[in-house]
């Protein structure tokens, strides 16, 4: 677990993601997890809504990075090096997270249920990364896209950084994306408007 | 309705978005809605697997249809413009429905459980249209990233056609949008790889 120092909230989240990877999501309770940690089920609900947002935690705090990251970019950067620079930031996080991260992916991409809730939590992000830059002065459709196109990158960027057994950080991988997306874009047919 | 030809799913569709806009959602079921259409709730299970699916008829097709377009495009279109120009032949699909399509947006937005599910088809359009481009010998990152970034454009684009009440297409609103992001990615900073 490399640096990640587990308190209770930390502890839940590691046993939960240990079942989930062991039993399946379907077949571990709330009950099980708790156990697994040595805590209670009332720590448990302390802590955590239901045992899927335990794969979510930590997700509205890192959506309020970006925003006040987009927000406070000084003037002069644009509005995708905006969303590109706050994206970034994100790397230590997930790095800090160590395997964990791995085994929320997998168990994501294997449950339609995850699956609904992770696109939505990042189209809330994009979203509201689009609402930071309108309060910059970026108008639209800039904005919306500018936040889209960053979101778009990330998943991109997110899912190669995990399944890579490279030593390149996820702050890099972005980086590569964001100017492969400027590549793929560069390379595009201008059309008659 | 314009253009529109009601056949016996498209009368099922069609008083499933009326019944939607004036009682809700969630206050509708699949008898009102064969009621209104007037039909039997067993022709209403003929077309449809639930009361969520009539928001979403047509969309697999689509997506074959939308994969098919990549897939059969001149080899030296670039990956980015394969998708656009695909993207693009979905316009008269959405002209053709025609009020339906913003009384079917509205609901999306307004219920987490369909916007879930919306996400989902795009999230799921995304991944098919990267294996089109794969199939044309597209790399990865290029194809994964292409693809989501011309469904981010879509998204965008599709959300300002329905909202704006001027004339302009759904292809020439793509158009506009694909213009934007190339805009808004060639003012990127390049970045120290």
């Amino acid at each position: 677990m490399g640096r990640w120092q587990p308190d209770a909230r930390g502890r839940l989240a590691q046993a939960a993601a240990e079942l989930y990877g062991e039993r399946g999501y379907e077949a571990t309770s709330v009950a099980h997890i708790a156990e697994r940690a040595g805590l209670t089920e009332r720590t448990f609900f302390r802590h955590y809504a239901d045992k899927r947002e335990v794969l979510f935690a930590g997700a509205s705090e890192l959506q309020d990075r970006l925003v006040s990251s987009v927000r406070d970019a000084p003037p002069a950067i644009g509005p995708l090096d905006a969303v590109a620079l706050a994206l970034e930031t994100t790397g230590p996080f997930f790095e800090e997270l160590g395997p964990i991260v791995g085994l929320r992916q997998s168990l994501i991409a294997a449950n339609p249920e995850l699956q609904e809730r992770e696109l939505s939590k990042l189209a809330a992000l994009a979203e509201a990364l689009a609402a930071a830059l309108r309060g910059r002065g970026v108008g639209d459709p800039t904005a919306g896209l500018a936040a889209e196109a960053g979101v778009a990158v990330f998943k991109v960027a997110f899912a190669r950084w995990v399944h890579n057994d490279s030593q390149a950080t996820l702050a890099h991988t972005l980086r590569e994306s964001f100017a492969e997306l400027h590549r793929v874009t560069a390379a595009q047919e201008p059309h008659p408007g």
